[in-house]
């Protein structure tokens, strides 16, 4: 720890909001997010929708929040902090993607139905450990009262078929669903991620009809742990940052590449992920 | 977000647990753990003891997680990802107390007492802004149950005061104090923390004996939210990277000034300091 010569008063910085779940192991959720967004060099908040007994070695137990102090968190961050950006992660119950649908209309102005920032819905539905983090019943509503009011969603494959109704097994299928999805949805952008995939393409879907894929190169690791939620908020804060969704999307894939290939080797499973890598290298 | 030209896998790393309240605005508690100890360059694990509602307004809720659920939590992180140091923070209830007491016994040597690993015990008894962290039942399961199992703990002169029966309004007073609590537990080291105090004079009590004055200047600032959590993980960082105890002390009060001085201007109340300083100047 080396002091430097002339210490500034940070400037006033973008503030991200990061809604999802509580991974005591840091590779994923919440304690991933913010090691993102620091990456990123934002100031983050955060609101837990579910604590999880988890590791490197899988998700043990999930235990939900209660919607009330989900809402009474949101209320009293928005009142002193209210975010440039939101990463929406894992809900898992109908009760919590009620609460935080009724907090993005509370936020939204009367003439439209979103709100004015940038709002990133990983739809987490299933861990990559196997456990479930969406009840089935919140799907539904996660459709019929969230998905209305964000500006961008991020699903695999497997998740783009559970919410489009669709098959996805290929590229093909996917851009099918997907332009099924947003024929649903007509001001949602898509980003449809093959990071699960080998080779790992990206499919970026925009609300105007663009269509563009994005290339990425396999990493063989163990290291792949909250994949998907770093993914997701690194392109949260580039939006943030006003680049282009494209721009976006390369540099968020860039990113969580070089934070496999410079993962630290701990534990004893999917290991996590060095997420704070454009700052350092951790000793 | 530039690439660097020779991605390399990080070395494996320290690691710490942090086991405290959980603050959304990243202000104290884990959040700001997590800042401290990346900052230092190690990886965190955190179990959480309580959730709160919270900014820089100050706290408005404080909701206690179950002892079952941080018991598990607990045992399924040092299954996978065994922790080189331990920062205890907020505990709230004596159920929660007993499950870190326990927790702390299930893991030393059984030829000696206290784990074998650097523990520092932050006694926070109640927020900067008023409101009680620690139930007053508790108090006493803190003294029995927990004080014999750490190394170190570093409490305020409130704190002092509290834990040692004995009035605490003057450096003396904090050294008499200090003098009585050791007496009651001879392997406990103290770091009497005069940060709330102007000037913010610091006393490192070691068990041998040893006495050091830190002293410290005063800045004038309303970003303070959280100091005394910054400087009890910096100090335990220190020590995990095996600095002597006054040069982590000295390291810690300087990490804590510098993070103060750089804090953004962002909040309507006590604001977050700059807990990344180390790494990167915040946006």
């Amino acid at each position: 720890m080396t002091p430097t010569s002339s210490p500034s008063p940070a400037a006033k910085p973008f503030v991200a909001l990061a809604i999802a779940g509580y991974d005591p192991s840091s590779g994923a959720g919440i304690t991933a997010d913010l090691q993102a967004f620091h990456a990123h060099g934002l100031f983050a908040t955060t609101a837990i929708t579910a604590l999880t007994v988890q590791s490197t070695l899988g998700v043990a137990a999930v235990e939900p929040v209660s919607g009330d102090l989900l809402r009474r968190t949101l209320e009293h961050l928005q009142n002193d902090l209210p975010p440039d950006g939101i990463k929406i992660g894992m809900l898992g119950s109908a009760e919590i993607v009620s609460t935080v649908a009724e907090f993005l209309r509370s936020i939204a102005p009367r003439t439209t139905s979103k709100p004015p920032i940038p709002i990133v819905l990983d739809t987490v539905l299933i861990s990559s450990s196997g456990t479930r983090l969406l009840a089935p019943q919140a799907l539904q509503t996660l459709r019929e009262d969230l998905l209305p009011l964000v500006g961008w969603a991020t699903p695999n494959w497997h998740e783009l078929a559970l919410l489009s109704g669709q098959a996805v097994t290929s590229m093909p299928q996917g851009q099918s669903a997907a332009t099924a999805l947003m024929s649903t949805y007509p001001t949602l952008n898509l980003i449809v991620t093959g990071g699960d995939q080998d080779p790992p393409t990206d499919l970026l879907c925009l609300a105007d009809g663009t269509l563009q894929t994005l290339y990425g190169e396999h990493i063989e690791s163990r290291s792949t742990h909250g994949t998907g939620c770093a993914f997701s908020t690194a392109f949260l804060s580039n939006l943030i940052f006003k680049k282009t969704p494209l721009d976006a999307a390369k540099s968020a894939k860039h990113y969580v590449a070089e934070a496999i290939r410079r993962a630290p080797p701990i534990g004893h499973g999917k290991g996590p992920l060095n997420l704070l890598w454009p700052l350092h290298e951790i000793r």
